[in-house]
């Protein structure tokens, strides 16, 4: 009887160790995490693109979740004045891309919740997201 | 005798959460994918220099396997008509460095597989080998 | 009481695999290495500013452990001759932020120990330094 029990606790323990190890994430099967800090320029139109492909070439292999980080310079893309990029950017954010922006950047620029995009969030400080990101199996991409 | 029997389950299951969590690679010990997304200028010469360089740091320590992802105005780097960089990079692929254009840049720019130079493998989309490779316990550099 | 035997070694495995999977760091809870590589502009002072900013916003979620990897042009932010960032980059390495120059971008510039400011590390591959700080598990940021 207490043989059993121990089979049990160790037989238990193990499955929760394999468990830990394999790691079965929830929702789409990649994860990636976007940096934007650059200025108005050739970079914010291939943000776009790249995004966009990416959740193609991922469609028939289990999707993937994005998340693009808005700092530095790169903060002016998410402002309501970028009247250029805002339907890219609204039809990424209506197919559940995160379009998060650095609170240290709008802070730096003083830049207000209201003088950004209201399809966007919003983060303490961007590059902590991006460390926080990358700690939990997020491919980066800049 | 079951006892015997549920020794060696548990035993089995152990060594196979122990290999699981050891990771052990075939191969070089490294594994690095590099972005070469920017138009001819500084960062070509950089590129060969840094690919020569990781591979002369990890000569004496388990090697490294490297592929570097040539995408948006980077695409140009492989194609046959920059024949100031053609020696250099051939000389990467010829040590086992891959060389991957990406076809969606290819599409864009409306570069055939006949305008790269002979080298050069392909990849769907740069940013997801990017992905995919960093899911693959790559270490990224851009 | 062999069974006893068998129960301890057992468990004791289990207990092995299973901090093995935990992997509980000593130290800091966050771990980051910065790439700085840029001529001297709008990068530098970012650096200073992106480091502070992580290291205030993990500064009640358990710290983060920093290095910044000068090389190529960036190997200059390093070099007595930029006054202009001595002081921000003392206080950062006073706070225990390491700052690495790259020995082949040394070479390269002809530059000598003597020539960095003395809170200067070095290695020697900047780009393989990348490389081994992702596969020790710091996230990754340029």
């Amino acid at each position: 009887m207490k043989m059993k029990a121990a089979f049990f606790v160790l037989t238990s323990a193990l499955l929760l160790a394999l468990a830990a190890v394999s790691q079965t994430p929830a929702g789409p099967k990649h994860h990636a995490v976007f940096q934007l800090s650059e200025p108005e320029g050739e970079d914010w139109g291939a943000l776009i693109r790249h995004v966009n492909n990416m959740r193609t070439a991922f469609e028939k292999d289990g999707g993937v979740e994005i998340e693009v980080v808005f700092y530095s310079a790169g903060l002016n893309m998410l402002r309501k004045t970028n009247t250029a990029y805002e339907q890219p950017l609204k039809q990424l954010a209506d197919k559940g891309v995160t379009l998060a922006a650095c609170q240290n950047a709008m802070r730096a620029m003083n830049v207000k919740t209201e003088d950004l995009f209201p399809f966007a969030k919003q983060v303490d400080s961007g590059v902590a997201e991006l460390v926080r990101k990358q700690e939990a199996g997020w491919a980066y991409i800049h």
